[in-house]
C-alpha cells in the first residue's frame, strides 16, 4: 500500500532557480494559483509563514510607538489624482469599480493600488495643532495592482502587506522617522529572515510615486538578480499640501505637515524562498518557520513496539513544546518514513526527530538539521531541550551566514564599463560603481546592461571618481544590479 | 491656559441610543466617516478592540486544529453564480471590477461580499481522497456588501471578519462542526465581551443564502432590539455539488464532502458599544479594552512635588506592566485632571488610579472603577498588583452581570398575542413563544409587529402548544424580537 506514494520530485534550484521556485512552492503547500487571472492563495502553511512575519514585525512597529488602525479598500477617483505624480504612477495598475449595488455609480471607485489618498484625506480632519505630531499609524491590508501574469508571491495582481503613514512637525523629524523605519526593516531581514542587503537611497527614476526621497532594502536571489525587499520614502510636503494637512505651530502660524511612508509585502516571503531554499526543497530560518521540529516515528512490526514509539514520541512533543518551540509529529501511516523525510524537508522544516528502535531502547536521539542534510547528530535524552533550542539558533545563524558569504562573492567594486557589462552578461550580482548621478547615463546603463541603480548605499562616503558611463566627475559610489 | 480644553458634552444614552451611538463612536475615537459613501475609518483606538477581539478568537480557533489561510478579494462573476440561491441573495449588494489595467476586463470580477465560491474552487482542486478531509480553514479579510448609508461598525459597505470554511466526510461531522464553532462564539461573548445572548437555530426564512441550517448568537440591545451576533452554516452538499469538491472514500466511492461555514464581524465591537456604555460613554471590558488601567497624575505647585508624582507614577505603572496589564500613563500638562478623568471614562478605561498629594505621602492609592464611578476604592499600596486583577476580574464578571440582568428582564414567555404586539410596541426584548413553523405565520408576525423569529434556542424542548398566531398545533418555543 505504501508503494502508492510516490516521492515528490523537485526539479534543481542550480539548473533553473524560476521553475525550481514554482515548483517548491506548489510542492510545499505554500501557495497556489487562484482561477482568477494574476492572482493566488496563500494556503495554510504559506500563509503561517506570514502570520509569523506579521506577528514579529507588528511588535517592532508597536515598539516603535506606532498604533495600527484601518482604512476603507475603495478609493474616490477624485481623491487618488490629487497628487499629480502619484496618480501618473498608479494610473496603469488600478481596478476600478464602476457598478455598485446593481446601478452603475456616480463616480468610479478605485480599489486600493496604496493608502496615501485616503489616509491622508483623514488626516486633513485629525490633525489641527502641533500637539497631534506626530501622528503615526500603520494599517495590515490587502493591496490590488492590475497584474496579467502571476508570479507567485514576487508578482501579483493582490498582495498583502503593511504601510505606515506618518505626520512629523518638521522635515528633519520626517527623515528621521525614515532612518528608524529602514533601522526596524534590517533588523527584521537580517535579525529573522536570516537576510542580508543592502540599505540606501534610491536614485531620483527609480523614487516613488509622489515621493522626494526613497530609500529600500535590496536583496540578492541566487541567480544574480535582486528584490527591492521593503521601501521608506520621505513625502516632504507633496501630499500635505494637495490633501491640506496643515497644523498650528508653537509660533501660532499654519504650517503643512512633513510626511512618511513605508511598507513590506509578502513579495518578501518570495525573496526568503528564493534565497534560502536547496535542491531538496524549502529551507526556512527557525524563527519564522511555521514547524520548526519535525519529529517522524520509525514504525516497525508489532502493536506494543507501534505503542513504544507512538507514546516515546509525545513525550518527546511535549517536552519540545514546553519550551515554546513550534513542533509537529507526523503519525501518519500510511507513508513510509523516507517518503516523509522528503515531504518534510521540501516544506523546509529546520529540524527533524527520528524516533525509532534505537531511540526507544538508547539514550540518544537522532537528529537532522534540515541545512545539513547528510548529518545526523545524536543528542543524549536528557540534553535535548537544550540542544533542541541551541541547533535552531545555529541554524538561524548559519542561514545568514551563508547567504551574507554569497551576497560578500556577488558584489563587485567595478569602475570599468566593460567589465561592468561583462559581469552583468554572466553572474551579476551587485556592483558597486561610481554614478555622475545624470539620469542619462542611468538611462544609457539600464538600456545596454538591464542594470538599475539600486541604491546610494547608508554607509557611502564623499569620494573623488569618475563615472562609470560618462567618466565625467562623480562622488558617491552606487550599486547597480539588475532587477526582479 | 487649562480653559481652552472644554470637556467633551455626551448624549444621554437613556434618552437616544442611537444618537448616543454615534456620538460616543466619534468622541471615544473609536472610528470616523470615510469620504466614501458607506465607508468608516478604524481609528487606533477602535482598531485596538478589533485587534485584542482577533487575538482572543484567532488562538480559540486554531485551538480547535483550524489554520488560517487568505484567498482572492476578487471573484469572477461566473463563479459567484453556481449557487443558485447563494447568488440571489448578494446579488443587490455587489461591488463590480469592469476596469483592469486601464481597459474594460472580458468578465467582471466581483469585490468578496463572502468568500463561499472562490474558496470552494480551490477546495475542489485540493481534496481528492477520505484522507483529505477534514478540511479546516479561516481567513481573516475584509468583506464588502453595497450600502448606501453609514451606520457605524453595525452596518457599513466595507467590514472586516473571519470566516471558517470547512469540508467533512458526512453530514453528521459537519453537523458537530457548527455545534463546535458556535459553542466557541458563545465563550467568546460570554467569557470576553461579557455579553450574554440566544444560540439557536434559524427559520427558513431568516437562513444564508446556500445553506440547508444557519446558527445564530442572538445579543440584546438597551432599546430593546437584538443584533445577530455571529453564525454558522451547516451547507449540506449545497456548494459541494456545483463546485464539484468531491472525495474517493474508504469504501471506493466517489462523494461529495459536507461543509460548514461561520463568521464574525467588527459588527460585534457595535454590539460591544450598545450593550455595556453609559450615559458617561464606553464601558469596555477588561479583557478586551486596549487600555485596562489609565494613570492620571494630579500635580501641583512645584517643580519638585511634580517631578515626585512623575516618577511615583511611572514605578506605579511599571509594576502594574509586569504583571501583563495593559496600563498608560496620561501626563499631558495642557489637560486639567478633571478634563482627562472625562476623557478616559469616554473611552471606557475598566480602572483609573489618581496619584497626586496624598497617594505620593501616603500608603494608599486612589481608584476608580469605571463600571462603578461613585466610588472611590482606598488600596495599600503593596496590594496594588494582586488588587489591580482582582478589580479587573470583578469588572469584568459585573459587566456580564448586568447584562444578563438586563436579558433576563426583557425576555418574555407569551402565548396571547395581544400581549406580544403590546410587548413589541413598547419594552421590547426577547419574546419565547410557540410558533407553528408555517413560514405565513412568521411573516404576518413580522407584517404587523416588526418582530422576527431569532432562533430556536439550542436549549428547547419538544412541547405541546398552540401557535401565537394561528393558534394551530406547534411543538416548540422559538425567540422572537425587532432586529436592528
Amino acid at each position: 500500500m505504501k508503494k502508492k506514494f510516490e516521492k515528490k520530485e523537485l526539479i534543481n534550484k542550480s539548473k533553473d532557480l524560476s521553475d525550481w521556485y514554482t515548483d517548491v512552492i506548489l510542492k510545499a503547500e505554500l501557495a497556489d494559483y487562484a482561477p482568477i487571472r494574476g492572482c493566488m492563495v496563500f494556503r495554510p502553511y504559506g500563509f503561517a509563514i506570514w502570520e509569523n512575519m506579521q506577528r514579529i514585525l507588528d511588535s517592532m512597529i508597536k515598539e516603535m510607538g506606532v498604533s495600527n488602525a484601518y482604512f476603507p479598500l475603495l478609493i474616490p477617483y477624485s481623491l487618488l489624482k490629487k497628487e499629480k505624480e502619484h496618480i501618473k504612477g498608479f494610473s496603469p495598475e488600478l481596478a476600478v469599480v464602476t457598478h455598485g449595488g446593481g446601478k452603475k455609480i456616480s463616480e468610479p471607485l478605485v480599489i486600493r493600488p496604496t493608502s496615501e489618498t485616503i489616509i491622508y484625506a483623514m488626516y486633513s480632519k485629525w490633525i489641527k495643532s502641533f500637539r497631534d505630531l506626530p501622528l503615526r499609524i500603520n494599517q495590515w491590508c490587502n493591496i490590488v495592482r492590475w497584474e496579467k501574469r502571476c508570479y507567485l508571491f514576487l508578482r501579483t495582481m493582490e498582495f498583502l502587506w503593511q504601510e505606515g503613514h506618518t505626520c512629523h512637525r518638521t522635515h528633519r523629524e520626517a527623515k528621521e522617522e525614515v532612518e528608524r523605519v529602514m533601522r526596524m526593516y534590517e533588523d527584521f531581514y537580517k535579525d529573522f529572515l536570516a537576510i542580508p542587503g543592502f540599505l540606501g537611497r534610491k536614485s531620483v527614476s527609480e523614487k516613488f510615486a509622489g515621493a522626494c526621497d526613497t530609500s529600500a532594502y535590496e536583496i540578492l536571489t541566487p541567480n544574480g538578480k535582486v528584490l527591492q525587499a521593503c521601501s521608506a520614502h520621505d513625502l516632504g510636503q507633496n501630499f500635505s499640501k494637495p490633501f491640506k494637512i496643515s497644523f498650528q505651530d508653537r509660533d501660532g502660524k499654519t504650517k503643512y505637515v512633513w510626511q512618511t511612508c513605508w511598507g513590506l509585502s509578502t513579495r518578501s516571503i518570495g525573496g526568503l524562498i528564493m534565497v534560502h531554499g536547496d535542491d531538496q526543497g524549502l529551507v526556512l530560518p527557525p524563527k519564522i518557520a511555521p514547524v520548526q521540529v519535525i519529529i517522524i516515528p520509525i514504525f516497525g512490526k508489532g502493536k506494543d513496539f507501534n505503542q513504544k514509539i507512538l507514546s516515546f514520541s509525545n513525550q518527546i512533543k511535549k517536552e519540545i513544546e514546553k519550551k515554546g518551540v513550534r513542533v509537529k509529529f507526523d503519525g501518519r501511516t500510511q507513508y513510509s518514513p523516507g517518503w516523509k523525510f522528503n515531504e518534510w524537508e521540501i516544506k523546509g522544516v529546520p529540524l527533524r526527530i527520528e524516533i525509532g528502535k534505537d531511540e526507544i531502547s538508547g539514550k540518544f536521539l537522532t537528529l537532522v538539521r534540515r541545512d545539513i542534510l547528510n548529518e545526523r547528530l545524536k543528542i543524549k535524552n536528557e540534553k535535548l531541550k537544550v540542544k533542541v533550542q541551541e541547533l535552531l539558533d545555529k541554524i538561524q545563524d548559519n542561514l545568514y551566514k551563508k547567504a551574507k558569504k554569497f551576497l560578500r562573492e556577488h558584489t563587485h567594486e567595478v569602475s570599468n564599463y566593460q567589465k561592468f557589462k561583462k559581469i552583468m552578461r554572466q553572474t551579476k550580482g551587485f556592483i558597486s560603481a561610481f554614478w555622475c548621478e545624470d539620469p542619462k547615463c542611468e538611462a544609457k546603463i539600464k538600456e545596454e546592461t538591464k542594470a538599475t541603480i539600486r541604491c546610494l548605499p547608508k554607509k557611502a562616503i564623499e569620494e573623488k571618481g569618475k563615472c562609470l558611463y560618462c567618466l565625467k566627475r562623480a562622488n558617491r559610489k552606487w550599486i547597480f544590479a539588475q532587477a526582479y
